[in-house]
């Protein structure tokens, strides 16, 4: 059932990412409510959902792949909130973007940094352990 | 002639995009003059010139490309002003680059709802019907 | 309820897609089948099925993404093809393509050009009309 | 000291991929040879050896950033066969890749599928446990 | 004027890329002969015959710009083969690509490479000079 | 040895971007100082060492790319410093971005005009000559 996956979608969105995506929410308020709803279904309900990879993993290949997108700091940053939430390590983390530097380039990496340095000073982080 | 197409791309101009091509032509002012030629030239007076394809087509699919790319939001504000300007609605607007999560990633289309909400409000567009 | 995005996808590409969405299911068979569930239900079951914009609209934004994405000809020619089938005429395809060049680049277009030449000369579509 | 890092690089690289980085210097022999060297040493010598991440999350997020990319599918190839060879199970692998459908679209994530689908085969993986 | 622009651009085409063109040209017969056209008179006709960088430069830069993008070997190709014509030694080339590894990431660089290495094999060239 | 890239790279920064590597260095601290060093080691040390391309059309092509990526404005902004610090005139500057509109499409070439403005200004440069 649909609102199974809505379910499902919004219990992993509170482990996760509960004010990334309250604000998610409210900016698409207005403009495509079914875009809020669509995040909850496909993204956290059915994929965060499936087996054979834990939450931590989950969200450090998703720091890669918006890492290498480049393009996208705004969800960049929601993704380490989110990253750190489930138990990754700031450390953990870092690895993961300064890999990005072979793949995606220094340019894509050095702007990955600079977004996870924000995020672990918000946060009061000790992103030097 | 060369001056026919500048001519029809600045008539092209004046329906789609007025305001827009007049903050670029103060941009690239000093920089590079001939950019804005080339703009109204190639883009809006050879392609945006061609028949088979009515302007809203082309603002829509524009839309696409831009929100696809997923790094030029003023190009993006720009050319979400040019598809009101030729009669999209909001609502059509939201609609293509919603779609976009499906073939550029939701990131890239989360960013083209956040342009898109800034673009209506500037216009206090009712975007929600 | 779930089995009616999937039931309605299917109704989708069935019109749009009938061929592709069959060579995908064998294609993903055994390697990852929830896939193929997961683009009926999401882009044909919950995108393709909402109103505002009709399916051949749907269908040039899409191939305006892909070919602007640049590295995808065979989901590029798979949307051609559904371009094709939902009532596009190779001309309006064609256009779209083109004006790819002012967004994307020269290269995007040529490719996406040459892959638009090759389905039409396996549909035997007239494509100079 | 240079030549430590590319003997790190060279001893990672007989664990990870030593079948790819043969292919690989005879691909650049003659023409780049220096790359070869600087692969060596800088993706396999310096990041590969960090220690925060195990060789198998450090293929997870490269086979992630890959697939985001969409446009290198033999360097996916190589590394899909890294993965494996480093403890990385095709279930997991898939994971990854049909996740990036979500953050760079649908098309990357189904020819990360159809690469990884070759490689299981080419290694007679069993990919449906 | 502009048949001067496509007079100027067929003279540019003449010497950087005469066989490219003629296949290009064959390649849009009977799809978008204007492409044919644009490509003369925008590419080659306005930016290349401008004053400011030599043919040999412009070359380069397209090069850099094409590997990065990644997803276009044809159009690599078709450069790489204009940059010889213009007077640019295969080494040159390979410093370009190679450099690429920096911005756009090694798979982009080694694509390049691969690219090249055809091309000088197809044309003899001693690269390894 | 390492410590001899690390010292043939600071001498290459200290010539064509010392204010933009104490920046990135300050940015680091903390975070990934380890990247810091292999950004003097790597394209610093290593690459723009290299014989073959002298440092003016490195930074040139290095303009060409990061152009090209459309989503790194801050690394391009310290590009143009270091083309403007290793002797390219603002106007090769301009001329290698306004070609990036032919490859990487009108979006990115209208980004890094805007980013080439920003520092001509900033270092009060005479950016119509």
């Amino acid at each position: 059932m649909s609102e199974d996956r809505y379910k499902k979608g919004m219990e992993n969105l509170k482990i996760m990412n509960p004010d990334s995506y309250r604000d998610l929410e409210k900016l698409l308020n207005g403009v495509a409510p079914d875009m809020a709803r669509y995040i909850a279904e496909f993204p956290y309900g059915d994929i965060y959902s499936r087996p054979g990879l834990d939450l931590k993993t989950r969200e450090l290949i998703t720091v890669a792949s918006i890492t290498t997108l480049g393009s996208a700091q705004t969800e960049l940053k929601s993704h380490i909130h989110g990253a750190l939430n489930v138990g990754c390590t700031p450390n953990e983390i870092i690895e993961v973007i300064i890999q990005m530097a072979v793949y995606a380039g220094f340019p894509a990496a050095i702007n990955g940094l600079t977004t996870a340095k924000e995020v672990f000073q918000e946060r009061n982080e000790d992103f030097e352990k």
